[in-house]
């Protein structure tokens, strides 16, 4: 049976709570498209990890829960014609019958562009989102224990605490 | 052990040929990056399917071949600025330690940013390109013996053969 | 006599106070390029409208005011390069002799180019302004009798209320 | 009665086989949207005229004929991407429900977008198209008679013949 | 003795604290490429000169000092995509064995990409600092005493003084 | 007195006719802007060395010939928008009053532009031209007296003699 949904995100890192939602959409469906959204930023505050490096964040987080048969990585670049941004996730991805995703403004073009569009239940999204881990990471604060394992491992071996930390100082030294 | 090691196609599409080659290559590093070259590419005679469904075909075979945990795949476009590509691939990819590739633009890219790149022993060569799997596909002939199944299937869920055979027209006409 | 104004504007959306500027301007000139501006943008909030959509409102505004045969349609992209917008703005228009304008930073790229460039005098400047006219659609305000009958049509038959009350809600979260 | 037919040509230059079409296409929908392809190119021998030439070039014969009321203009650029061209048409145009275009790749990727495309019955095909138009330029043939009176006026006034004439000597010399 | 130190600068405008720098690394290298960042911004408050304008006042400025014999001159476009910004660096320069800047985020990425990167001590810095001498442009204070004298020239000859006082007066009314 | 000419070039490599060019324009104007075109380009067969070693190779001979306060160093890249390249080239210069060129096409659009283009005296032009040169190092014939010694030296350097032959060998296989 072939029923594909898309999922979007930045993994800016990965984290817990997109496995909680990489999961909840395969018990919805088949086959995952994982979207790596935002795709061509690295080296800001925001976007901290390029697309190659957060490939390899998904990928081993699938390999370690044995998800890698379900779930297919594709990676889509922001566009300031927004209009357009639909026919370039189409572009990057198999096609999907579904998209499942909470941001509105994804939701938005999604919908404009007839696609039908579901929302994923959250887990702890005060706590699980990675602006917070962003912040956490920043402050020394316990970030490890909410993302996977080899998230932390990824994130160690390029150095990614120290450069996030030199991407917070030039923030507010600017 | 982390031994990772790049490989390059266009994948227009998938045959037999890279199939051998992604076996070669695990053979010789722990973990192969396949990247999709030309990923902004399609609707071409050169460059038929979209880079969503070249994902698929790779993705797929990997999938038939249990090699899903050995591989992980990603896409990089092509520049007019042949100088900046390999910072692409880098931007696209894990860190990789040695590249794969018979390709001789390919090859002199790299080497020129200071890579290293091997050679891929070349299986049936004459037969097993992707220039002639097309060919045979214009022709009518049998390319489908030349494919893993996998990708017979979506080429036919795509009506790839017709969209080759248009192009083909198109081209001839103009 | 061959007499061409050009204005530009960026007619999110098209209002009363445009409406006048063109009337004023078929008074000065024998023909006028209404210029697109920010043509590539769309779904923002200063941006709402594709520039199909606002080709549409132009023309039936043109069409209802019987000034079709004075007025010529373009389009142009905003560039991070100032320094060439000018050349952009040549390339989309045919030739003319004179531009209006009252927006200071298109008469200064105008004028650093060469062109000579005429305020419009302004009716009502407080009131009809696209900024204004997003807010009461935002308020649920009376904007309809700020802006053309046909605007007002274009902008219900393509949901463009929810579009830009979305587009708010989007910025009040972020 | 809103019922939108799009129409996309290169216009280089205008002729009277797009006139046919244009009327043509106006016996079959309420509205005609004119859309100028390969927006960004000129100075080429096959793209000689820039969008602003071709612009003036279809509004003059509109205006002409009394169309201008049923014709609106648009613009849209190439791109490498052929996956997203028909997004940049929708997003350059008003909705349309039908397309009419005779050419093979349009319609291709019209057709792969789910559009309606429908084909325009060629008028005297031969010497009515705009490489033949170009060559009677080139070779000081009677290229008059095959363009509106307006299109004339225009190509003169911007030393088209020149242009088109200096654009083949240095095909050849090249 | 091929040693080549690269310098990236904005130049906007050319003030003596580059001058002290360019003198200063010339005492560590034989030559210094002098790149001009953010080469395709101008008329911004940030960014006022073009980057043809920055390059003679930096020529300008080495021809008085006699120093056109040591000091290379070349130009590097921003790029939202960090990740590849040395890469276009190192196509627009001469191979070079180090790097001299004070800008952390400059530092990060060259640092990233391998390159080795020193300070420069700074000669009366809260004075001798680009933002400073367009804030005191604005108010007419005492700019002229801070940059070389030909800059000076330069700057009047493109009436740069009443373009920045306008850019100015732009941001401030938006 | 400010007397600027224009030069453009591709200086694929940098020859002796390109030095008697420069020598010539010198005689008729005060100051000569030498712009680098193609400036995106490198590693073809066209178009082999990167604008950074195009940069090396002229400043290397102005300074052999004590030309470099009479020549300033600049840098355009092609755009496929012809329309706009004078533009792009006003952006990267210093203003200049005349420009220098035998390129038919480049004289084309900087005359659609308005500006005053002059020829310039060939010197044995058969013999003196980049692509008689590239096919000289290719043959391993004579190039090395057709261009500066300082070039030679840049050229052997960067291993150009083996690139220039990698990518004729290419295109021939292609």
């Amino acid at each position: 049976m072939d029923d594909w949904g898309l999922y979007i995100g930045r993994f800016q890192p990965l984290h817990n709570g997109h496995g909680h939602a990489i999961k909840y959409i395969i018990s919805k469906v088949s086959n995952v498209i994982i979207a790596i959204g935002s795709a061509q930023h690295s080296y800001t505050l925001i976007n901290p990890f390029t697309v190659g490096e957060r490939v390899k964040m998904i990928w081993c987080f699938l390999k370690d829960e044995n998800l890698l048969d379900k779930c297919i990585l594709t990676q889509v670049p922001d566009t300031e014609q927004h209009c357009i941004w639909v026919s370039l996730i189409k572009q990057h991805s198999p096609k999907f019958s579904i998209a499942f995703s909470n941001d509105p403004f994804t939701r938005m073009l999604l919908e404009a562009d007839g696609c039908i569009v579901e929302p994923i239940p959250y887990i702890n999204r005060e706590v699980l989102n990675a602006t917070n881990i962003r912040r956490l990471i920043i402050e020394d604060g316990d970030w490890k224990s909410l993302v996977p394992k080899s998230t932390v491992k990824i994130i160690e071996e390029i150095n990614g605490v120290e450069r996030i930390k030199r991407l917070y100082a030039l923030q507010n030294k600017a």
